[in-house]
């Protein structure tokens, strides 16, 4: 393709506009450098481009999923607050997160000995491995084991397995629906043992509140303990994207991480999360916090 | 103007663009319903526009200063995080802040009993009182006294007299381009009581670390105790905008709230702030809190 200038429908006078019925009214605009990659899945629309200031970037089905500028924000913070909320993970399931980088956060905690990855859409590994090298570094760790696949079928043929199921879904509007509701959550329960923990990615509290009380009732019919914890990262909506986290342990307080790295570790291991930042994440505004709590009150 | 179309240079196809060199290769997008008004200052270009889903829309010099739906979280949290950093703040002073929110915010602690604003720019008093009226009722609390004026040369007439100082200014881009340098901190320093307090918008991690480095460095050299803290608002550029908080008094932990509203209070009184949100605004991601540890102990 070398010459020969890739186009897309949302890019524009040099624009990448992320305009969207789920967050209507206003869109995250990039600037793009150049198109690398444009072309549709069995399952959804993809792109790649490089842009102007937040490195490559990856679109599915019109929304941003990463850019190599702020995605360590989210891939840190889904991985690690589920890993250091269980004592000793040594099996770890990622749902979705293709592009492979929740499973480069999987993998530096020592003690997993296994992360499985299960996304839908062989296309996105792909992708990743040709345009996001820092993020599908994650694929080829030797304690991965990867899965082509739809997650929820996938979950029906596991009991009692993993310590810890991370859902690193895109929105519920497209291919991901099925992992926002209560047929999921228990399957998610059953996959796990005693103690097992889970971390969800469960949309922006400035948009979707609404969804948010809905999949925290979900969760809540499958798991004893379940909170909502949030990161900050300029390029999803809105600015943060949150996570329902839940533990099948029901006295553990899940915004204290019962693992620690030192400080140094930490700062080696980590662009965003320290374990001052994991109990700071489930600290709400007001109008959230009321939402929350009167969902998992219900 | 009634039935005459208002137009602006950055509204276009019905969308409002926050193109802007202090934020290159990204721009957050808001669809306009109508321009409610569009001028020039004296000092700036004032824009307010009715948007589809925010709300109507303050933008100065192109920047996005509030939207109807979500101001609540940068006028909450600039100052209740100074105000409750005072056990007893009586006498306030905003700088900026023309649009009336953070004096709305100011007028809700009980013990404050004289709020002086200071801005230089009586347009956006006009204009927020015509389009803003909930953060323009401010202004027009019994406890308030209005100063147009430029607040660097205000500040020169007063010592020792404020308890607490809020600097609720535009980018260093600008008018307010002095209100990010050392002498106006110490001009600060020395306006206020023992034990005085201020906070000063100190711009997005995401964003502007350098210039945050620079501003902890410029307020070190005035106040002995010195921290940096943030809010999350979906329309501040990268979805989040920070605070350097400092006393006078060297040993108070800014990061605990010396007063407390009840829970009760709280919910009635504000949207965003409550006191565990004050103490976890102060909790950084690790490339955030490197570049603030580093400019405060330089």
């Amino acid at each position: 393709m070398s010459g020969q200038e890739i186009s897309h429908p949302l890019v524009k006078d040099g624009w990448f506009r992320e305009i969207n019925h789920m967050w209507p009214g206003q869109a995250m605009t990039l600037q793009v450098k150049n198109i690398l990659y444009a072309g549709k899945s069995k399952f959804q629309d993809v792109l790649v481009f490089e842009s102007e200031t937040y490195g490559r970037v990856l679109v599915l089905d019109g929304a941003i999923q990463c850019t190599e500028r702020d995605e360590f924000s989210y891939q840190e913070m889904i991985a690690h607050i589920a890993l250091n909320s269980h004592p000793n993970p040594k099996k770890v399931l990622v749902i979705g997160g293709g592009d492979g980088g929740v499973l480069r956060e999987v993998v530096k905690h020592d003690c997993v000995e296994e992360a499985v990855l299960c996304d839908i859409d062989e296309d996105v590994l792909k992708v990743s491995r040709e345009h996001l090298p820092e993020m599908a570094e994650g694929l080829n760790d030797p304690k991965v084991k990867i899965h082509i696949g739809d997650g929820f079928q996938f979950l029906k043929d596991y009991k009692d397995t993993f310590d810890a199921i991370i859902t690193d879904s895109s929105d519920p509007d497209g291919p991901a629906e099925a992992l926002f509701q209560k047929p999921y959550f228990e399957l998610l329960s059953d996959a796990l043992r005693d103690g097992g923990v889970i971390t969800t990615q469960a949309e922006c509290i400035w948009l979707h509140l609404g969804v948010i009380g809905d999949v925290l009732k979900a969760v809540k019919a499958s798991f004893a303990n379940v909170r909502y914890a949030y990161t900050t990262i300029p390029t999803y909506p809105s600015g943060q994207i949150g996570f329902v986290v839940a533990s099948k342990n029901p006295v553990i307080d899940l915004s204290k991480p019962v693992r620690n790295w030192t400080p140094e570790q930490e700062r080696k291991l980590c662009k965003y999360y320290n374990s001052n930042i994991h109990s700071a994440a489930f600290v709400l505004p007001n109008f959230a916090r009321e939402v929350v709590e009167k969902s998992l009150s219900a």
